[in-house]
């Protein structure tokens, strides 16, 4: 089968190579690494998995040149859909394409249905714990599941065969879950520390190492299950705990939104924060925590821009 | 008659010296600046009043050298009252003497007359930009009325009678609030302002240039109105809007709890957010977004120190 990976950060780079390792057809779309990739491959610092590379991968800077894929998946930061998915998909849309958004935050398959009406669309969001740190070039701290979700797609046998792909070595894939249980679970995370490690400017070793903190995480992730419930999903109510202890055994981790803020990139505010504060709110339940919290967020980033 | 000021900060150094223009017999406890005032007396910027300095005043760096006074004005940063009062406070009560805390916060004067249950009591607020800019020198920006609130006097003629000797030229005081509600309405700049210039790291321009910090100072000041109602305290609803507009027409000001944040001094954190979230609390209000900014403020705090 063919795949194309938009969008080759940490989530790309990782999941495209294990596709690799699984002997599938892969293209790459790249930007600025990709003069580089294209000379020497990717290179994954994985203990998990062992370090490996990929001498040779097919390269791309221009999603012409690419092929109709059976798979495209999305990788990209959801604050470029908008901008780049009218350009960058439609050469790879062939009759029986199914888009998978790897991707964070609730209602991006919505808004990517509506700017495509007639493809099919999966979600996906990555358990991991994993860094750029160099051109074609990640580190794959820990973790690794990926947990892919329908949207629209009609034949679920397709993405049943691509979470076996996926599971190489000690990763695993499933591709069973409820799109929306699957995004407000991963939310729960990415609300509580993605946002706080901006607005404290820290890293998650460092709240968790606060009782006031590890507190504060709870509420949070309290409200968003609050606020998932509204919604008509239900979670369970000792994710908050095995969150904070899955959080407190990692080590200083700076999530995806700290390093887009320390590198003046855009945060995802919209997806993560926006979006399920008004679901939740349209159904009744106001997270007045996450909301604050998307506030602050909003008037950081428009300082960094002055 | 008497007065004695204990801590001779903006706030100490500004009303002791409308005492002394008053005519009245005024002593000045101070700490790091003794030396200094005692040589050269106390200067005072002021565009409201005038600049005006004081060449000669009484000064101390011990209450036991001072004499029982009339009343005596603590003007101390609350997270000192605990430490120092016990020390301080004793040799400056004579019989009648009636003790005037103008400092920020709920729940300081019960506090206070837990320490010494038989002096009479009387809560301030002080509703003005000052700053101190050097030794026994102070910048008196904009404002400057004080409220007094009375706690446990007997004879209330004489807050009257104190309120008449403070209001001199432009500056007006009055001693006839209900201390609660004073206390409260003070809270409501203290806690959205505050509390939000710490965890951005910006003065009060900023968060007016916002729109997105000027609705979520409002929704805080509006969770404030709540707390102070089930607590039994109405506040006019249209106090927000108020102070939106007030704080928008000042100038870039630096907050006293941003101020102590970037000097590394302790931040008034307990009597300015713990006491009234816990009040609201006991009376069945929640002030989410207020204990929400509380938890950040302790992290913040404890980094530092850190």
């Amino acid at each position: 089968m063919k795949h194309a990976i938009i969008g080759s950060g940490a989530i790309g780079i990782f999941y495209g190579s294990l596709l690799v390792k699984a002997g599938e057809d892969v293209h790459f779309l790249l930007h600025s690494d990709y003069e580089y990739v294209k000379e020497n491959g990717l290179k994954i610092d994985s203990k998990k998995l062992g370090n490996y590379s990929l001498d040779k991968v097919n390269a791309y800077d221009n999603t012409e040149k690419m092929p109709a894929c059976d798979f495209v998946f999305v990788c990209l930061k959801t604050t470029e859909n908008k901008r780049l998915l009218p350009k960058l998909l439609p050469p790879l849309l062939g009759n029986n394409t199914i888009v998978v958004l790897i991707q964070n935050g609730l209602g991006v398959e919505k808004d990517v249905a509506a700017m495509f009406p007639k493809i099919q669309i999966a979600g996906a969001s990555a358990f991991i714990s994993s860094n750029k740190i160099g051109p074609g070039h990640i580190l794959h701290l820990d973790h690794g599941n990926l947990v892919i979700g329908n949207y629209n797609v009609q034949d679920l046998n397709r993405l049943e065969k691509l979470a076996e792909i996926f599971s190489i070595q000690k990763i695993r894939c499933s591709a069973t879950e409820d799109l929306n249980k699957l995004r407000w679970r991963k939310l729960l995370w990415n609300i509580a520390f993605n946002g706080m490690t901006v607005v404290l400017n820290c890293q998650t070793d460092a709240l968790m190492a606060s009782p006031v903190l590890v507190n504060l995480s709870k509420q949070i992730m309290e409200e968003v299950i609050l606020g998932a419930k509204a919604c008509g999903v239900t979670l369970d109510e000792n994710l908050p705990d095995e969150m904070i202890d899955y959080t407190s055994k990692m080590s200083a981790y700076s999530p995806s939104m700290k390093l887009d803020y320390d590198y003046k990139r855009p945060m995802e505010i919209h997806y993560i924060y926006d979006v399920p504060v008004a679901e939740a709110n349209k159904n009744g339940y106001y997270m007045s925590k996450v909301d604050m919290l998307a506030q602050q967020l909003y008037f950081l980033e428009d300082q960094q821009r002055k």
